[in-house]
């Protein structure tokens, strides 16, 4: 739940942030490395609609755009690198700390005497602008851009809503994950008014796959294994089922869900072959199993529900030994 | 676009409808026989929302009501044949004619002289009530009772959201289909806001798969091929596929969509071998080809992008026929 006094200073900073960007001549912006749907739909979001002020403005992000968020208005305009003077306002969009953006050309030292807004959602901001509005309680840094849009005044044209909805169903998982809210909902009431084909936005997120996912889907399902009575799933997938597949290995993400998802399942494992003695291995649970322990006991971490690591032992060893680590935590947790 | 017209006749309608029930001392509700989130939810938030108006409510439903479906509040109140003398009111929802219910005990002449309130939004809806409250541009029933339940001044508890919500999610595949408006988005605001468990249901309607399930798509994957330099993509699943993954064939719902997902792929189809020669066909297209025409030609029908056809021949034939089809209609239309 959130305070009265938090909700009062968010909305303080938000008029700040409002009061700073009306008047600048220019503004850099800035969202994180390996960017999702709300790092590039929120910048592009927030970039557009300053343009319409008559704003200057230079989209920065490290990449690389996955293929599945090439279709996002304004993407095209984004560089990968630092290739002009920085103009004196910097904004980090959806970067919980300045060593989220990993891009060439820009340091830490490059922000000394510039204005910088922090403009983030996630609750462990750092605080590293000079101007910070974090708003744990958005969904998605796009809700909190769509806010910021709206208190400039400025009219949300087709091309915003397609940013600021693909920020927002990309972090709540088309409004299913925990951190959706009536506000979410409220917001995409909004964009979707401007008359987006949200069929195709779907589509494109979430529907179509490449022939390479499909096949490695079906490697997925076929080295599916049930242990410790149905609660235990794990999947494997070798460096000869990614090469066989023509996938790569970023192509494998959500099939961890495949496990996950089975009925009566509590705890997943997803394992993926990336060198010899160099395995990868995602963990969720479904309603009690804490995998972040089982992580951390096999050096790794994460959350409750979510977790990874990295063991560096041959395939089949380092399955045998996820599989005892899960079965171990069914047990323990059940007799405790 | 809707006329202004058409809005103000749907207003009052739903005026007279609220009218009708606010002062109703008992009132027996039906949906659709094969029951989806729509029908079912619809139909228990109406009857649990006049339950707080004092209305004594009996509830109809020939099922099977799918086990996806078991969680919404009341359903173990639904009853699948007739057993006590009907009251004065009899309220269908989701029905669009009065044959979809097909309910053991019902004839059409049991609604003789009585009140039959038909709330509906399909645009085929024939009419069949004293009172028709039919708008289709609701993206499900479950938009419609929400306005009703609003009209009738009923405060919404959880149980009544967690039925419209369903409702609303599963009628427009999470916020996804094109039926989708501003509209459903703002109704899902408010029915979050009672504090329903949405990860939860989510997950029940969306991603828990049965272990078969999750066979059959293994087995569907496995027979997955692509024709036409990729354009087409069918998927078959013979008699045996079915006894080997222990899945029904209601279980295969949703598959198609895994060949019509994949990128280039413009026409796909899933062949089930229900038995020796009778050859279900499912058809998907993306953007062009007109899959109507296609299942016409073998004897079937349905919409532009989804339709269906049984041939009744064997498997390998089948699927030749099917293949010659789809070659032909993706080379006649790109000629033309």
């Amino acid at each position: 739940m959130i305070l009265p006094m938090q909700k009062k200073m968010t909305n303080d900073t938000l008029k700040q942030v409002a009061i700073e960007l009306e008047k600048v001549p220019a503004a850099a912006l800035f969202s994180h490395v390996h960017p999702d749907g709300d790092s590039l739909g929120s910048m592009l979001g927030l970039g557009l609609a300053l343009e319409k002020l008559g704003t200057k403005i230079y989209l920065y992000n490290a990449g690389p755009i996955p293929e599945s968020l090439k279709f996002l208005p304004g993407v095209e305009r984004i560089a990968d690198s630092i290739s002009q003077e920085l103009p004196e306002t910097i904004i980090f969009i959806d970067c919980a700390e300045f060593d989220r953006v990993e891009i060439n050309g820009l340091s830490k030292d490059d922000l000394m005497g510039k204005k910088v807004i922090n403009i983030d959602h996630h609750i462990s901001n750092d605080y590293f602008g000079t101007i910070n509005w974090v708003d744990s309680q958005a969904a998605a840094s796009g809700e909190m851009i769509y806010r910021l849009v709206r208190k400039l005044g400025i009219k949300i044209c087709k091309d915003i809503a397609v940013n600021l909805y693909t920020a927002i169903i990309t972090d709540t998982g088309r409004f299913s994950f925990s951190n959706t809210t009536p506000k979410s909902f409220k917001i995409a009431a909004e964009l979707v008014k401007t008359g987006i084909d949200l069929v195709h936005i779907n589509n494109i997120l979430f529907e179509e796959k490449s022939l390479a996912q499909t096949r490695l889907l079906y490697k997925a399902l076929s080295n599916l294994e049930l242990f410790h009575e149905g609660t235990i799933a794990i999947i494997t997938l070798s460096k000869n089922d990614f090469e066989t597949s023509g996938a790569e290995e970023n192509l494998s993400e959500g099939l961890v869900n495949y496990a996950r998802n089975i009925e009566k399942v509590e705890a997943a494992a997803l394992l993926k072959e990336i060198d010899y003695s160099d395995i990868k291995v995602s963990f969720r649970s479904n309603s009690w199993i804490d995998v972040n322990k089982v992580a951390q006991k096999l050096g790794g971490g994460g959350h409750v529900r979510a977790s990874g690591c990295t063991i560096n032992l041959p395939f089949a060893e380092a399955k045998q030994k996820v599989i005892f680590a899960l079965e171990e935590a069914l047990s323990i947790e059940w007799g405790s």
